[in-house]
């Protein structure tokens, strides 16, 4: 198997950089490909800006999307995109690795998205979903986050973590990805401060080192988060009304 | 009023730049003041960096929050990141007016919270939430989506517009705002290929520039979306199990 591990921090030394280099570690031991895209190292620019497209088809105007599929067609696209495209043209897996910042994505990711993802390209009207420009390839959000575990649950006031990663699946699966569960890590502050000592947060750093081996391990074996598909939609886009998951008023 | 209305689009001829437009001559004809924070004008940089920091605490080892905590309180934060928060404290009201990208905020304005809103200056353990720094400002998201409403819907393909905004409004409450309902326009392609022709997509684009009129006119009633509060949390920080919201198995 072939491994994309997508890491965006910045700082090596890092927990999350713990984390990536235990991945490439165990995934390689057990025989797979490992490729790491370091997207803070890399300086990856994730501004989608019109200084990106120098042969403009809309010159007085900026068009995103237009301008992503035409430069997608004439192959133009700018060198960056073009190689994180190859990178992941090449993954049968592809990691996400990064700490959740202001209850989302790091701008630095969150950007990866707004300018890889191009459309015309990776996406259409008819190409997304379960007939998704990715399908067949797996992917795993693996991230750490600052409060606790009790705060991200259904009541707990940090909001619910199954909410705050929703939006990044959608675009998973839009793409056409088979979505794994996230490997969630709580508590990882740099301070170390929700914790009576360094030793209680030492200990804390170990175990979840050993639960995301253990977890590694187990790739293959773990079941995707399920989605609707084409078939179950109307022509607007809504869940059919006699689908058995669809809620009546 | 004061109004900071921070604008993230690359294309100022764009319907969010136009929708930006409105918005400033509506809120200056009722008789307030405006400010606008244009974050690709200004070429706002978007990634949290150790570049940021000249003189670090932690040279071997960048921690975010430490250095963001330190620059404040010895007044070396960067510029840009002192100016943006010069503009949210001189503000009654602020409106985020951004296009929906891949299910969430585009890299510029993710990026904004990750370095504007520093740790140790706007928020901290103890001042968060309905103790939060930002306490009495009020805030909302004006934003614009690419599919019509009915795929945001509750059963919708594109995902629950409120599921998808929820990390955003965690993080502005999490700041301590006062989170008014978000204006969401929807069906807004640089291409309009949604539609039968180029004269119903205008049309739509009237419609909807009328409605943002009529709903800045009433900002003042807006009633703000409802959180939980220190109050009604245990130390854990999760809903206590007797308050009537709480969900029980």
């Amino acid at each position: 198997m072939q491994v994309l591990i997508v890491f965006c921090h910045p700082e090596p030394q890092s927990f999350n950089g713990a984390l990536r280099e235990l991945a490439v570690s165990t995934l390689e031991d057990l025989g797979h490909q490992v490729e790491v895209s370091d997207l803070y190292a890399e300086s990856f620019d994730p501004v989608e800006h019109p200084a990106h497209y120098l042969q403009r088809i809309e010159p007085d105007r900026f068009l995103p999307l237009t301008e992503q599929r035409q430069a997608f067609q004439a192959g133009t696209l700018p060198s960056d995109v073009q190689r994180e495209l190859q990178r992941i043209e090449r993954a049968d897996l592809v990691i996400l690795q990064f700490p959740l910042w202001w209850h989302g994505l790091p701008a630095m990711l969150k950007g990866w998205f707004d300018r890889v993802m191009v459309y015309g390209g990776t996406y259409s009207g008819s190409m997304r979903y379960d007939r998704g420009y990715f399908s067949g390839k797996r992917v795993m959000a693996s991230l750490t986050a600052g409060s606790p575990a009790p705060a991200f649950t259904r009541h707990g006031r940090g909001g619910d973590m199954a909410t705050l990663l929703w939006p990044l699946h959608c675009s998973l699966y839009y793409l056409g990805m088979t979505v794994l569960p996230p490997h969630v890590i709580y508590g990882i502050q740099g301070s170390g401060v929700s914790y009576q000592d360094e030793s209680e947060f030492r200990a804390h750093l170990e175990d979840e080192k050993a639960g995301w081996i253990r977890r590694l391990k187990r790739l293959g074996s773990d079941a995707p988060i399920p989605f609707s598909g084409w078939s179950d939609w109307d022509e607007d886009g809504v869940l059919n009304a006699d689908h058995p998951l669809a809620w009546r008023p």
